[in-house]
């Protein structure tokens, strides 16, 4: 059977000052919609109940996740007492989900990403299971078909075809690629050969767990003393004791890299990984002036700018490419295309002692 | 004996959002000082105690008036039940002061504007006397020598030198000239004979109920039917009664453009209108970058901008020459050379049903 694993870790900081230190992106609404993490929830519902469906988010974020999704039961939302990356938090969810069904097939969703429309996402998850029916040990990325030059993802090279599994294209995996600077890039994309890796991946909850017996022999020997404490009342507190010992690596270094068996299918829907402010101009068509306002906006001789004004009104006059965001307590203003600045940005707040507004 | 009379009608539309309907600009804090009502009334106690200080402002601020101002006799805080304009405040002003001293000097000033240093401000008030000891039935007006062709400001046409008066150069007044045009302005300035209009008056209370009767005969018949109720329980329903009879009109346009003896005191003062939100980075030096920032500010690679963040936090990237003004419901990010456009906006807001925002 398959299990959902959505891992809710990030920080959000390209967000702030929309989301914060408290609050991060997955819990933030972009437009119209649910907040990030209820969607990727709403869609994951078609590929397995609430039931078979696991959140690992930080431990301060737990009870925010409980209240968001009452349907999930209250033990498969499990909060990471320190951030250690994506391989300790996937490894975290197979020991979870092996110590039900060791066969089970893991799908690891990130909660923070957008994904339209859902059912190409179910297919595209069901393409996974298929192929884990011919090809059990393998371990599958999702792998998205770029359109253009991207340096902020890494890339997933394909190898020979494995065929078509619900009618999407399979393949083999030659190698991953880091995050590449543009002219690697653009090797990258005019070859037709690699894909942007999305951070979704599906895989036997065993076959993972045999990789980290492999590649991080720690983190598995620690997640085996952790599995001895699932449904006892020991397990919040040896889950506190072991996990801040963990290595902080992510699963693409830890696992992916040199994982065995790897295939990547190509799904059909459109993907996005809200990772700026310009997502919001992906998220609804722009006015007559071409701005794109989510919430309460006024222009006046203002063009190209990206708004969103939280619960309150933004009001421009004679501005041009620019996104502002406005919050009870902070207003950004920056260039629209100095978005990436923003981390910069709160290393300065930080600096200034404005923790508050962080 | 002076008194002195604060006219603090204002609706403040050009500072939105800082400035709201019940919330105009001259209880507003502009940089480190205290409100702008606050700033001159400090100002004025070196002219009169606050025994002979009247505030006359509209009904509905009367409460925040007294609160800001507890050192001021109650009764001395004047609520107007319509907005009238300037002609119908100062008359009613004059008709209180008369009440307890027809021979009274009364100095008019606005409440929302900047001068600096206090002490030329009291020489300015100490010439006016000492002018209307000498010339007792003369209307004076305190005209600024210009700093460039400004079309905001009526002008005031000096005539022949009436001598100095506390050392400050009085001089006969000509004619009063609405806001010009912008080659007018020029010429105006020009000539040297032309002081800006800023909206300051001394007289003896008699003298300008004189010129009501001559000139605003309506409106002076008013005052006296409002006169027999001055210091009767009465006098609050008769004020409601009669001051919203009142003809709207300027002082200017009522009184002084045909007014039968005029002169002129030039000050030797700072003086600042605070018009709009640039008067902020009048009101302060720059930092390195060239940005002016009230409050809490972060720029990164942004430069000559004007924030006012309130009690929040304005972030800027790579932004130049706006004026970014933060409230906890409304952001305004304005180019710098725009700011007389939020009247515009405002009406813009109205019309979209931002009423809550205004």
């Amino acid at each position: 059977l398959i299990h959902v694993a959505i891992v809710a870790g990030g920080s959000g900081t390209r967000f702030w000052p929309k989301s914060r230190a408290n609050l991060p992106k997955q819990f933030l609404r972009f437009g119209a919609g649910a907040p990030l993490l209820a969607e990727t929830f709403a869609r994951t519902r078609l590929v397995a109940p609430a039931a078979r469906t696991w959140v690992v988010t930080a431990a301060a974020h737990v009870a925010r996740v409980r209240e968001l999704l009452p349907e999930l039961p209250a033990d498969q939302v499990v909060g990471e007492p320190a951030a250690r990356d994506t391989a300790p938090a996937v490894g975290l969810a197979a020991t979870l989900i092996a110590a039900r069904d060791p066969d089970a097939v893991v799908l690891i969703c990130p909660a923070d990403h957008r994904i339209v429309p859902s059912e190409r996402f179910a297919a595209a998850a069901r393409a996974a299971e298929e192929l884990l029916a011919r090809h059990p040990d393998r371990i599958v990325v999702f792998g998205i078909r770029p359109t253009g030059p991207a340096t902020g993802y890494g890339y997933v090279e394909q190898g020979a075809p494995l065929g078509d599994f619900a009618r999407l294209p399979v393949f083999d995996v030659t190698a991953f690629h880091e995050k590449p600077p543009e002219a690697k890039a653009r090797e990258y994309v005019a070859s037709g050969r690699f894909l942007w890796n999305a951070g979704l991946f599906a895989f036997r909850a065993r076959t993972l767990l045999d990789e980290l017996a492999r590649q991080m022999p720690k983190l598995r020997a620690g997640l085996d003393e952790l599995a001895q404490s699932i449904g006892t009342s020991r397990f919040g507190a040896e889950l506190a004791r072991l996990f801040p010992t963990f290595e902080r690596k992510s699963l693409d270094h830890g696992v992916m890299e040199r994982a065995r068996a790897r295939a990547v299918v190509v799904p059909d829907y459109a993907w996005d990984d809200v990772g700026s402010f310009l997502a919001l101009a992906r998220g609804q068509p722009p006015d007559a002036d071409g701005n794109v306002v989510v919430g309460a906006g006024l222009a006046l001789d203002a063009h190209g700018n990206v708004v969103d004004a939280g619960d309150g009104l933004v009001a421009l006059i004679g501005v041009e490419d620019l996104v502002v965001v406005h919050t009870g307590d902070v207003t950004l203003v920056c260039r629209r295309d100095r978005c990436e600045d923003v981390k910069k940005l709160i290393e300065l707040a930080r600096a200034r002692g404005f923790d508050r507004h962080l």
